[in-house]
């Protein structure tokens, strides 16, 4: 019965990887933000790799990936006797929080009311960095030179803005913030997810370390889905997108699954 | 004595017009729309003649003017004796109507509500139709594709719209709203009609011909320097513009001057 009891774990896997471009550091990033956001956290190199493992993913891979977050700030690591342990930064710490409200939340509330900001006309060459800029601080850029804020607009004397009602949202611009490879991208996600459902209702309780695998296929795929579009209301998305669907789906999933405790992950 | 009853007006005449760009076409707007924007009010040949005179308007240009003032639909003439009459047609009517709050509202009020209206971006070549249609709607240009309305936005699906409170306005949307040379512009006609009220304060009653004479000039001033820009509130306006004293300063003098009946203006 043993290639049975795997064959639901194989095959969920095969389900929520239909997403074939994995980049493993960014997978190594899902994993940590899942796994071990609490200050304190730390992950064993061997945790690691078997977590990853059942992903395909070679162990070559996850060392560098873990250099390249390393070489960016985003872990930190320290050797116990033989083993290696890694930890999110304080840096790292902080942008995974500041993620894990748009990623975890079930019910997204938006605001009622939101700003639009126009700072100064610039030329061609200044725009993108004005861009860079706005978006850095939280906007969406709407129309060229036009970045829609949530809330009441900060006060602020280098741009106009105006706070208050939105009207109905035109086509164009939800197709601006949601192009059709975006809409499918959630249509495929969906249905992985729905299968996933699925095999999860005829399998057998999963370990932990399955557990880990699992979410941490789970929040990568959501996590790409997610941060290809601005975070703003459905109203601002096409008709036929499931965004909400697959967020509820997600959370579903997740909750299903339980979170593993660290130290039920060694072997 | 005559020759110094008469300074007094060659006086103002002078100061009134101390912007020689005229366009006669444009006087002669003016007066129509400041003498005779009733329905049924009319203006024979010689009437004109005798108001636009003073201001060394030869009659020719008059005529250049009314002929192109009637080709445009704007005025209309009837023939009675030898004697040509001229009124405004039901275009022209309407057309005076709609500047003449602002041409003769002593204390504009502004809406609190505003709104932002931001078209589908479009390519170079289709921009300036666009920002034609939607400054014919009424919309102020604040940056490229971005139109200012007052009041609530209208419903209307092709347009990203936000109605609400403008925060303080950004330096260069007022520099943009008011340029150096419109700024100076209110600086000049300030100093005309400090001039003229002084001029007016030591002069003998004016009859009802002079009186239409220098409302004609006061309107016509008044409204060149009004219509280089679009109507907005004071805070859109940079530092030192005098705008609103220079509309409370031609109250005053068309308030001083009266109105003069169309009879009272025969010879």
């Amino acid at each position: 019965m043993a290639s049975d009891t795997n064959s639901w774990f194989e095959d969920s896997i095969q389900t929520l990887t239909y997403n074939r471009n994995q980049r493993v550091w960014s997978i190594i990033v899902s994993l940590f933000g899942d796994l071990a956001r609490a200050p304190g956290d730390r992950i064993s190199g061997s945790q690691l790799s078997r977590i990853t493992e059942p992903m395909a993913i070679k162990p070559e891979a996850v060392r560098v990936a873990l250099h390249r977050l390393r070489n960016d700030g985003w872990i930190a690591s320290e050797k116990s006797g033989r083993s290696s342990f890694y930890h999110l930064t304080q840096s790292g710490l902080v942008q995974s929080e500041a993620a894990s409200p748009r990623i975890y939340t079930r019910d997204v509330i938006y605001p009622d009311v939101w700003h639009l900001c126009i700072p100064e006309p610039l030329r061609k060459s200044e725009r993108d960095e004005q861009a860079r800029i706005m978006r850095r601080e939280g906007y969406v850029s709407v129309a060229q030179g036009v970045y829609l804020g949530p809330e009441v607009a900060p006060k602020r004397d280098d741009c106009l803005t105006i706070s208050g009602d939105l009207g109905v949202l035109p086509r164009w611009l939800k197709q601006q913030i949601s192009p059709p490879q975006s809409v499918k991208a959630y249509e495929d996600l969906e249905q992985a997810l729905d299968r996933f459902a699925q095999i999860l209702e005829n399998a057998p309780t999963p370990t932990p370390l399955e557990v880990a695998t699992l979410r941490t296929i789970i929040v990568h795929v959501w996590r790409r889905a997610l941060f290809s579009h601005p975070d703003l209301p459905d109203a601002f998305f096409p008709e036929g997108w499931r965004g909400t669907a697959c967020r509820h789906k997600v959370m579903d999933a997740l909750d299903r699954l339980g979170l593993p405790g660290l130290d039920s992950l060694s072997a």
